[in-house]
């Protein structure tokens, strides 16, 4: 499966959001709506820092 | 490989910008920089709309 994991920067450290992460749809207020393979949810209010999809790594953070 | 490929949207049509996409890197200006697996890079200058990764599908559009 091709799925990434979503992290949260802060202060240099990589803390996990959520897992398996299938759908990323940015909201119109500027977060963003995760949902993984699993079904679950997640909104993530903060910019969009990088992908690294090989790596299975999307990082948000400020 | 968990590379996805990346779409413009355009009046309900998408076209494809760039294949096999690695890298995601959102840019002070707005933009994003896409880098792929051969490492060739192009540069969006629209919004992200939506991803599926496990559809292998980034769509960018207005």
């Amino acid at each position: 499966m091709c799925e990434a994991h979503a992290y949260m920067e802060r202060d240099g450290r990589e803390e996990l959001l959520l897992e398996s992460v299938d759908r990323v749809e940015p909201q119109a207020d500027g977060s963003f709506l995760l949902v993984n393979i699993f079904g679950q949810q997640k909104t993530v209010r903060a910019p969009l820092k990088r992908m690294h999809l090989v790596e299975h790594r999307i990082v948000f953070g400020s």
